[in-house]
């Protein structure tokens, strides 16, 4: 795209490698501010209508703190239903209507292709913030930050990495989303590991491989992280599966804990998961016996969401330039950590 | 009423041609605010409850973004229950409580009287939002100043204009109050078009030709509209007929659409509906294909929604002669034209 | 504790009387800004997280409206689940995410011990909202600050105090926490009146007593009250009775009106309520004909309620020495008294 100014950002795709550099760039410089070190007012008197027509308290509250961060308002929707919509609205003019009253949109929408439709009636810009099974392009941004923060490796040198995606790569979003904005880079070297099931489209199998990746698929957890720099893991929901043999066979295989990281991964490999993890006994998830493992990148992956959001709305908004400019120092109390297990 | 400082706005009989004039003209001058080219901070500290007993998005995220853009805080209650009321609490109890919390009151509530209920506990001042089958005289304003815009009449210019209401008169609150709003001016001609079973109620009627209008009533609606400058377009939902061959009967009977516009309609007559329009085929509204008529007003009149409610708050909380002052100019992006197919 | 900043506000056992002190002193000096007299913007850039987990709109308010009056802003919460708990997603990484967003939380959960749990993961200040059973810290806060200013009593006068409680003294956490918090003080007499089956626990009358204060139990209203400074209405729930019978028995036991206050009730006994009333005909209530009784001060104890929690936000922030020398003059209307009968 090259020039985020009043763009809308509904998927990865419309992403290259120099769009990531100029988004984490400023990402970067974000983190005083998300880090409550410094704090600006640029976008004061903006407005951000943060419209969620399915629930995602995380991701709302992500978008809106990191509104708030710059200065502006937001006006909240959340539910199942837009009361409008109900009355035979149609997206087009939902959208008309609200991109009157404020200044960029997020958008939230259970049906696929919903927050384009959106996006077409409306030069306000509008950010996907996840169409249901589609898209969730802030999401993947926020995990690619993070891998190269966590590796030590700003701005695109991510070429030859080798990342283990696991669980559910069926129908998990953000491991296609992720996959694809990985495959700008060279070399990666990409671990499918899935019951059959579940193993990763073969559509992004196709794309990613065309790009000149390596892409091996395997079900045997222990063999596909051995050599993993990043380990991404995700839910697999037992109702995924067609019968109950098929449930109990694969109970607690696709969980790590920190005897099994320890017994096979490489050592200092990123443990990361899009949350929410399922802590209850039995779920294929990351063990909370890792919390202490510095490893463990979850919890500063869900804060990177705040530096990669903020910069998205400035270059959105166009004030990417102003935002150093304005910085105050903050003066009330600020942890030097945030949680207690941080290292 | 001619002072607005400190009043409760509860019923658009408040209002006489002078303090509307007073109204839209500063609604006026709130326009550029609105439309994010200056902004200002002249209610920085305030608060606004913007209590919503009964889902409205729309106006919800409208008077919560009009205090927005004078620089207030906004605090949202949503939903059908306020968990206080179900257990007993009176509304006299609820209206003392928060208002001791905030600057005004924005209250939406299903039952008629119940916001001047509220009012009558607190003299923080209290503008309804909506009550049941009650009024909504916001919507009502703000109507009557699109109105103005669209005919190129300013303040109180209204007198000789016709004006067709479509639909559903019987249960339409927005019609009795726009109706009751424009029966200020002289010379006013109502045509209200609608099936027998959901005309204007006989009050209404009375009331507008005791003050010296002309009315006409008539289920055709080619008839009906032939000579008006404004086309004021409400739903007939197919729920309010007793038998279902009435419903069959009347099914798509009161839509316009472009065809109808250009065979029927004086050129340039101005089409407006309160929203939402029901989209589905089959439903008694204004078409989708009307989106690039230039005289398709329904987005405007919601726009206008905006500089309508920031003159009342800046009114009723006297800071009506700060806002100029204190104006500074918006320095992020904004689209030249928010929609795509404005004109 | 002897030094807010930073800390968790979990229960009423953290405070002794010169905490106490300290917080009433600031609450007092915060009044002028809750009252729409001053503002003040020390908090701004901050953004509270206010999460409640179980509908409490009331409470919800009183802590957003609190924050917006130290110039911050405010992320919501509301509902019964927190979409990510239904996935299994425990306490600890909830608290970690969310306080890797926002500076200060407030949590209301219907588990007690939760709000602990919740501040066990993260070094952000995390308040108490109130955990189902457990405690609401902060209204006990702002009873106690109520009965001192309408005694006339400021910071720590109020040794040899007689208060009785009246109601449901078994499960009302708000009694609980109040004797706790008044037995911080010298020779206070308790009278704990209510039926047999809702009379206070063991647990509390022992505590109260092993430091030193007299403790009477009685079912009979009028006799209870006779000497009492301050009157503690609580709701009796019908529900709460095993028996039709006894629900028959003790309809309107509890209720207090104008006639049984002139009667019964010390002159200037002050009357308080943690709120919502039941208004309904027949509830265990203080009655609405006290609306104009002076000594009513259950509005004034929730308009306590906003100076309180700006008091503990800006002590646990460390900003409490910034709020005076910040102070600005509020420019709009504000009514010089909230409620038509406030005296």
């Amino acid at each position: 795209m090259h020039n985020f100014r009043g763009a809308h950002i509904l998927s990865v795709d419309q992403f290259d490698r120099q769009d990531i550099g100029v988004l984490f760039g400023l990402a970067a410089e974000m983190e005083p501010f998300a880090q409550r070190r410094k704090l600006t007012r640029v976008l004061e008197g903006a407005v951000l209508g943060n419209f969620f027509f399915e629930p995602s308290t995380r991701s709302r509250v992500s978008f809106g703190a990191a509104f708030n961060r710059l200065g502006g308002s937001v006006r909240d929707t959340t539910g199942f239903q837009f009361s409008s919509m109900a009355k035979g609205e149609s997206i087009y003019d939902t959208s008309r209507v609200v991109s009157g009253y404020v200044d960029v949109v997020v958008v939230r929408h259970p049906v696929e292709g919903s927050v384009a439709e959106f996006a077409a009636a409306t030069r306000v810009p509008v950010i996907n913030g996840g169409d249901g099974p589609g898209e969730h392009p802030t999401q993947a941004m926020l995990d690619l930050y993070t891998i190269q923060k966590e590796l030590g490796r700003p701005r695109g040198e991510l070429d030859g990495l080798e990342v283990a995606m696991v669980g559910d790569l069926k129908f998990g979003r953000t491991v296609h989303s992720l996959a694809r904005l990985l495959s700008l880079y060279k070399n990666v070297r990409f671990v499918f590991i899935a019951p059959d099931a579940l193993q990763m489209p073969e559509a992004i199998v196709e794309r990613v491989r065309s790009r000149g990746h390596a892409v091996r698929q395997t079900g045997d957890l222990a063999e596909g992280v051995a050599r993993a720099d990043v380990i991404y893991s995700t839910r697999v929901q037992q109702e995924r599966f067609t019968d109950a043999e098929e449930v109990e066979k694969y109970r607690g295989t696709f969980s790590i804990d920190q005897h099994f990281y320890e017994r096979h991964c490489k050592p200092g490999a990123v443990l990361m998961h899009p949350l929410p993890r399922d802590s209850r006994p039995g779920a294929n998830e990351l063990d909370d016996d890792l919390n202490r493992n510095p490893a463990l990148a979850i919890f500063r992956q869900t804060d990177n969401g705040i530096p990669v959001r903020m910069a998205l709305f400035a270059l959105v908004l166009g004030v990417e330039g102003e935002v150093r400019k304005t910085a105050r120092e903050v003066s009330w109390f600020v942890p030097a950590k945030i949680g207690v297990d941080d290292v």
